[in-house]
């Protein structure tokens, strides 16, 4: 792995100010999984397009709104690129990733569904991939439903195979999950749920920055991203939709850059991106995103995956090691493709607690219920705490976080 | 005039580095309504958020994620301040005014509205101010009445005295006009409306930064505001409602942060601010506009104010010059508290090529709509080009429009 090291995280952190300033130079985040760090090339290209190329986009008949609507569109480009979508009409922008599914749920779901159509979902989703569904099935009386957790903390295929019916209408689920860190097998669940004529929507955010995502290859029909999980700034996010089905959806939000023409008691929209995107866009904030994919692309998606797989391995061996520490989801050795982080939790401690001691040695991990509720219930906790990395992550942090995780549940466990 | 511009432009024009920099830097920068320029002390906290600050907010227990939450709740008080709110739970961070007007639209109109309610506009409403109540209006079969211009180009105040009436629910208007510059009497409006039992929102894209809006003034019930339009980043803007409001609507986006609870079936909703922001929100952009708010508050919004009226009443002596020029809106002798900006039109010349031939003297304003096609249809004309200031425009600039504008129409009528 020494060679990965070098090659990988050692050279790019070198790009990440946070890892190299004069606050914190100790510091171990390890909480990409809820926000990523931003190279200096994105910080860059935040402050020269502030600096000097900021103005309002498509409306303007000068060069500076001109040069700004080009860098804003190149961003939409790189985007649907990153995807290997073909045609950038596909892309729209939104402010996060949460947003791109509600803007399905409220469009898409007001427009197709019918009462008691169904709604497939899986227990490991994040609340951004339950709550859009809990809204739209009340108001359409659909029934929402849920994929179990097998026990090694994968989606249950088999449970998949029989909720899935001519009855379904779209199948939400995440790719790889927050929590369990599984990679779900979404080629054959788009290949089924089409037979049955359902959509399927993916959540992306925790695969995005991980390995090369397909839309393509995974025959999927929606996809929601998140740029602040990517290496990009917050504020922005995109959804992926098949041009076909976007085309007849009707519009989300209504204002500005949306229409095509507004007379007093109607409107007519725009076509494709615009028709969904309702106002002045995060223009700053979507050039950042273009800029933090060419990043992750200069890198390379393979060699940031590769290496984040050894590094997952290595996470589970030190923490297997850890008396009484149970990790949630399957360990690399039953799924190797599995997302780079663990998510674990001792009995008897609160991971709280955990995370909160560990925060005194300069170590930051997350811990709750990292808006997996449901989840959490099914296994019977309320909270854990979760250590996830990224290309940046190096085996001596996770060195770091075993030693200090062993000090901290033994100092625990004499003080409880 | 000459001590104000000493005072007010020319010192703090120093802070813009579109205004200092190698590219471009004899521009003349008209087109202030569409964005404004960015200081450099909002592209430094920018830079300095996302490089050392950075982390996701609300649910983390490490000094990273404490930080970020820290400076993100803070923005969210200066907001509230800079409206004169003293409760910053009144306060909903969102992408831009469209999307916070769309959010009461869509969560209140829903919530509220009956069949055969009314909901009064005007015609000077920007498209994002139309688009959404016509959405509702068809969705909940109420009436959507537009208030008309009087022959100054501005409200009629007695038309909408004749058309608010015991079935308005909501009077949705802006405060000062992106096209007619003129400023609406919201402290009547509000007052009257209240009377029947309406509600007042009122759209404050164009007033925000040009003078001290007050919401208890103003009597009002919802206000939303856009952060690039005040020297601040794009991709993030506010709706401030009401509390009484805000907590008895249902939410709007369904996801993470927005939850109390959620379980498989049904999800209770977070406490005001949060239950309106669903997912990972606009973090480093929400920062960057509390730094703004804190600029424009460090120039003062009464000297703004003042400077620019000085300015405006300039900008329509230049104007009034130039012959064949028709101004639309109030002249500042009218209405000397009107907007600093100037829509103009020329009759038989295009404004798309009086921009674009302004644009090879590198000055820029914008031509088109405006966003405002009820508007245009009124006055029966496509397209106006508009001129608009802030508190780094000068006389000289002023001076160089009307020059270039006087060749450029010579130019277009010999060449027509």
């Amino acid at each position: 792995m020494n060679n990965l090291v070098k090659n990988i995280a050692e050279k790019s952190r070198n790009d990440f100010p946070l890892f190299n300033g004069d606050i914190n130079k100790n510091l171990i985040y390890l909480d990409h999984a809820a926000t990523s760090q931003k190279p200096k090339q994105v910080i860059d290209s935040l402050k020269k397009y502030y600096s000097f190329q900021n103005a309002n986009v498509h409306r303007g008949a000068h060069q500076l709104s001109a040069l700004a609507t080009e860098k804003f569109e190149n961003s939409r480009k790189l985007t649907a690129n990153f995807i290997n979508s073909k045609n950038e009409k596909e892309i729209i922008f939104t402010r996060n990733a949460t947003e791109a599914i509600n803007l399905v749920a409220y469009t898409w779901g007001n427009y197709e569904l019918q009462e008691n159509d169904e709604i497939l979902i899986s227990l490991m989703e994040h609340h951004s991939n339950i709550v859009p569904w809990q809204l739209i099935a009340k108001a359409k009386k659909c029934k929402l439903i849920y994929i179990n957790i097998d026990k090694n903390g994968e989606l249950d295929f088999d449970d998949f195979k029989k909720k899935l019916s001519d009855k379904t209408k779209i199948v939400s689920l995440v790719h790889v999950s927050n929590t369990l860190g599984c990679c779900n097998p979404i080629e054959e669940i788009s290949s089924l749920a089409h037979q049955k004529g359902s959509l399927v929507l993916l959540d992306a955010c925790q695969s995005l920055a991980h390995k090369q995502v397909d839309i393509k290859k995974l025959g999927i029909d929606f996809l929601a991203g998140s740029s602040h999980k990517l290496c990009g700034p917050t504020g922005i996010g995109f959804l992926w939709g098949r041009e076909e089905i976007l085309k007849k959806i009707p519009p989300f939000l209504g204002g500005g850059e949306m229409i095509n023409e507004v007379f007093k008691d109607n409107s007519t929209w725009a076509e494709l991106p615009h028709k969904f995107e309702a106002g002045t866009p995060a223009i700053g904030e979507a050039i950042g995103m273009g800029t933090a994919l060419q990043y992750l692309q200069s890198i390379g998606l393979n060699e940031i995956h590769n290496y984040e797989k050894e590094l997952t391995k290595y996470l589970f061996e030190k923490l297997e090691e850890i008396d009484d520490l149970k990790i949630l989801g399957p360990s690399p050795l039953i799924q190797p493709d599995r997302g780079p982080l663990a998510t674990f939790y001792i009995k008897g401690i609160h991971s709280n607690d955990v995370a909160e001691l560990l925060d005194n040695s300069n170590i930051y991990i997350r811990s709750g219920h990292h808006c997996c509720q449901p989840l959490h219930r099914f296994y019977g906790i309320k909270s854990t705490a979760r250590a996830s990395l990224s290309f940046t992550s190096t085996p001596s942090e996770i060195d770091s976080l075993a030693e200090e995780l062993k000090s901290v549940i033994s100092f625990l466990k004499k003080n409880s």
